[in-house]
């Protein structure tokens, strides 16, 4: 599609926008919103008719690309037949999703829960714990996101918790294995997972098993900075969680439905947790819905005892026909092992190869179409381009990168000293490479600021 | 439409729910949820095509009905355009959405910031007040519900509390004024307004003003019994909120957008707050959304002050879309105006006539088409006619009553001692006519639950 420009609406819109939209994360007289005319596959478009490839997916959700014709369809179908329905009642494609979602998650998470996104998936998830073990503490990671909602901004372990943090309500948080910024002093993967193991193990043991409810980690840490676990880490949470009776609930909210290039990232390890989260890829965000998956065990608890806990638009027959739908294309188109293989074919090397020839490339890593540049003053000392939480003037560096990478006609993600690459995991050969061009371009950018 | 039975239908969505569906609120071996086939306007039918006339509104938010053909046009309509897009960019649906809210809303709350459902947007009102004022307690009242995640379940004054209150994470409760079950001696609405007023003042006092940050109230707290507060209530608690420096947040989730017989319920009164939630009839839940309205003065504090909250599906533009289309249709087809009248002139005669006759009825009250009948063992005692969130046996009466009334072809919407009667807000009087009729039957059977 051939963006028309129509800079007299964009206008309009951008003037209704600032008068009355409150946008989230920001001050909101400092931020000027482009206004987005259209989009389609890994593109979209302003009302000048500037196109930009979109290596964000969104916000990481549109795994499937913007406005798949089959989604789209399913959407009207489903308006037309029954857009919403309580939560109470048995509805075709509440059914139908949930038959199709427990039909791919690992082991036995054969119950869904549905939420209306991440956040209130992850509450859930750790109310069910917390009844299910009758223990009130959580265990979660430094550098994570679990949410905004107060449980889950409280488990988050980046600085956007500190604003609602009162005493983070029973929440520990530990470090979880990270190589390149070793909290263990560690020199090879596994030496970083053996002390991540013994860490978390120390932490358990004296914050009192019997006081634990759950762990609670992403199977792979997005927003926080795309750290794949290494090998054994995830199965040695699993042996800590069953010898001391702890819930392990994973969420997949970034990482599940291809994003990793497998249906779930905990399917790359091959580990079942005892609950999972969702949201995001489930229908590509084309209707709000999340949810958790539920392990037999855990679904009994609240086979005779009810469940203290819903909301109003749980198992939504809109959302829930638009994850049928998804999860079909998906299937159809390969879209799974699309991201397995370009990841591992393209977007990879490509990345490597960048790496070679920019100093401020500190180090790559990532897997499917889920991968992180950090940016480093100095390859050395590891130096992060921009202080951790900067803002304003010392986050100059990042800006410079952002705006370059604009410039060249790709929308790029940023936060900190990292730029993601997380475009739609449907996303091309021929895409992937404009990409990787354009970042080209602006990591020149950056190393100007390296030392 | 004249529904058509398909019972082998009806049971393979049922089988699949029942193998993969987890349902809120519930003991999930215990249930039984019907299969729900179709619905049109103010009914449902399921696969044996029996038809339900819904004065539910499915939980009180469908108050254009089922399946608005504009609406639904509307919302394939921005499919097909662009049915998703991240909170950060200026959107048209969106901007259009915040412009025709904030036209409605009473005073300057004219900044809106869009979350997924009620319970979201209290957490996000909370955080707000909290924010704005650096003070970290909450005031809100028992006999409430303000949604399922941690801070909105905390704030929450009924039993679906208890199950995740952990010491309420800095809230503090207090009484609302409610005449029929008085918790200050009182005879007469004045005296209860007087009352409950200088017993909110004395807990802010005893608690201590610079520690509070907010009062929430539900405008006419909903599913906690529908007490529209006597005149002079919220007028009284606006000055306190004033003179205290606290910030005043009405959730009007379940009370907004028709309900009551006005577009928000704070107009019954003229009381403006700082914030106010909403949710449910803000597109009659056809595609999931809430969020909250801000004043200036609160907005002013993020204006260069980043709000440190947000979530992925913020101002979704499919949910906003079907907002567009709802107060399009709400306001081209006088639904607000339809709500007060048939409630003045139908519903609420029809109710009194039936109290009239059924010694079960021991109060009846409500606004526009929000109404509750408290069913009571004895006029004069007051005793409800089932104990405070019975369960199993104790709660017989009231599932007497509600397989009576479903009998008749209406679905009943019921909690604890109450039987509430909330249609959508387009209801014809004949349908009104008809759903009377059956709580008229069903009363005669909680009749014999009587003393």
């Amino acid at each position: 599609m051939t963006p028309q420009p129509n800079p007299q609406a964009g206008a309009a819109v951008k003037a209704a926008d600032r008068a009355h939209v409150f946008h989230s994360w920001s001050a909101q007289e400092l931020i000027d919103p482009l206004a987005v005319a259209g989009a389609e596959g890994s593109y979209f478009w302003d009302y000048d008719g500037k196109r930009y490839l979109d290596l964000t997916s969104g916000l990481v959700y549109t795994n499937i690309g913007y406005q798949h014709p089959k989604v789209v369809a399913a959407i009207q179908e489903q308006a037309a037949t029954l857009t919403t329905f309580a939560p109470a009642f048995a509805v075709e494609a509440r059914s139908e999703a949930a038959r199709l979602i427990a039909e791919r998650t690992p082991g036995d998470l054969d119950k869904i829960f549905f939420t209306n996104g991440g956040a209130d998936a992850v509450e859930h998830a750790v109310r069910m714990a917390r009844l299910h073990t009758g223990r009130p503490k959580v265990l979660s990671a430094y550098r994570s996101y679990h949410g905004g909602t107060q449980q889950a901004v409280n488990l988050t372990g980046d600085p956007r918790r500190w604003a609602s943090d009162h005493a983070s309500a029973g929440v520990v948080h530990f470090w979880a294995p990270f190589l390149y910024r070793s909290r263990f002093y560690a020199e090879t993967e596994e030496q970083e997972c053996a002390r991540a193991l013994e860490h978390l193990e120390t932490t358990i043991v004296f914050e009192g098993p019997a006081t634990i409810a759950a762990i609670v980690l992403e199977t792979v840490p997005g927003t926080a900075g795309i750290m794949v676990p290494p090998p054994g880490y995830l199965a040695g949470v699993r042996e800590l969680c069953d010898q001391y009776g702890i819930v392990f609930v994973l969420d997949e909210v970034m990482a599940g439905f291809g994003r990793t290039g497998e249906w779930f990232a905990a399917d790359l390890s091959g580990v079942v947790p005892d609950l999972m989260t969702f949201a995001k890829g489930v229908n590509s965000g084309y209707v709000p819905l999340g949810g958790v998956a539920i392990s037999g065990r855990i679904a009994e608890t609240f086979g005779k005892r009810p469940y203290p806990g819903g909301l109003t638009y749980s198992g939504h027959p809109l959302a829930c026909a638009a994850t049928v739908a998804t999860i079909g294309v998906m299937a159809e188109e390969g879209i799974v092992d699309n991201a397995a293989r370009l990841g591992a074919s393209v977007l990879e090397p490509g990345l490597r190869e960048l790496a070679d020839r920019h100093p401020s490339v500190g180090d790559v890593r990532g897997v499917g179409m889920f991968w992180a540049l950090e940016l480093v003053r100095d390859r050395e000392t590891r130096e992060p381009l921009v202080p951790y939480n900067a803002a304003g003037e010392a986050n100059a560096p990042m800006a410079a990168f952002g705006a370059a990478a604009k410039a060249h006609g790709v929308w790029p993600f940023i936060n900190m000293n990292r730029t993601h690459v997380v475009p739609p995991c449907n996303v091309t050969e021929a895409e992937l490479k404009e990409g990787l061009a354009a970042l080209d371009a602006a990591l020149s950018v950056a190393d100007e600021y390296t030392a």
